[in-house]
């Protein structure tokens, strides 16, 4: 299996499946759209275990995405390790009892919930999403982790754009991001 | 792998990962969530595993979820079977040409859109949701999927919410619920 992934590797280079946008969703907003990757089943796959193997890696017992393209690239993840996933949702979306986190994103405001019994004290916890920006998305979701005792072991990330600095916002933390703009 | 599934299947009895929120998100709104199963590595296999064989039986080429609980149950099965995911998401999430299909909810009213270039004609398309409540959001789904030119052969839920006959609106297509309500 891993000398099948690494010739998986080899044979797609995974920016040929990212397509740009400018002025998406707002002006001077440059969009960067996964869903050629996603909808390409080889490219979907390769992108998927490339994450999985980093998830052994850093011994990852949960996976929290933010809604709603961080479940894209986490869920299967999950699946593959056997290991549960707990989606991080916007307002309204969660019943029962949750902790909330506010945060700013890269256009507008939002807040993300968790459920309180998401994760267990002291879980290592891999959060994935598809792009990494400004970060203000990742962050919350972090605090919303840490709030209830679990650890980021790490975070994942299709596309990381580089000149937001995202990184900046998750110093401390181990990020893999497969593709750099 | 075969005896593997069926014996998990024996081992979990799925309805045990499923809360039950009355008058969420709304009075009246009886809600069946599916956050415990996700969050159990075991049952998230188990569950998907299932949706997986009947893909494969169905002869199914892509993957259709809408927005964002279609995403949790789809995205593995796509991953696993090594075929494509296309989102169906609501408004001002997707840049570039998309159809749009408007519909109404089991409590208020939404569009989704779908990528123009995400089906190609005459694939054969398994939609995935979390649940069959009125069938509306599926319907919609479904008109989407119709209008690009795919076929879809089968449609997938973790629960069905039978007293809301969703199944009357998906007359004329295969339906596989793994829990009833």
């Amino acid at each position: 299996m891993s000398s099948e992934r690494k010739y998986q590797t080899m044979a797609l280079n995974l920016k040929d499946y990212v397509a740009s946008y400018p002025d998406f969703p707002e002006p001077g907003v440059f969009f960067r759209d996964i869903s050629p990757l996603l909808e390409n089943g080889e490219a979907y796959k390769q992108a998927t275990n490339e994450i999985v193997d980093y998830a052994k890696k850093i011994g990852a017992e949960v996976i929290v995405g933010p809604e709603a393209r961080g479940f894209i690239v986490g869920c299967p993840v999950a699946y593959e390790l056997g290991i549960g996933f707990a989606p991080a949702r916007k307002k309204g979306k969660l019943p029962g009892k949750t902790v909330k986190e506010t945060y700013g994103l890269e256009y507008g405001q939002s807040a993300l919930y968790l459920h309180e019994d998401a994760i267990k004290q002291g879980q290592k916890v891999l959060v994935t999403d598809d792009l990494l920006a400004t970060g203000g998305t990742l962050a919350a979701t972090i605090k919303l982790i840490e709030d209830l005792g679990g650890v980021v072991v790490g975070t994942a990330f299709l596309v990381e754009l580089t000149k937001l600095h995202g990184r900046d916002k998750l110093k401390g933390y181990d990020i893999l991001s497969l593709m750099k703009y």
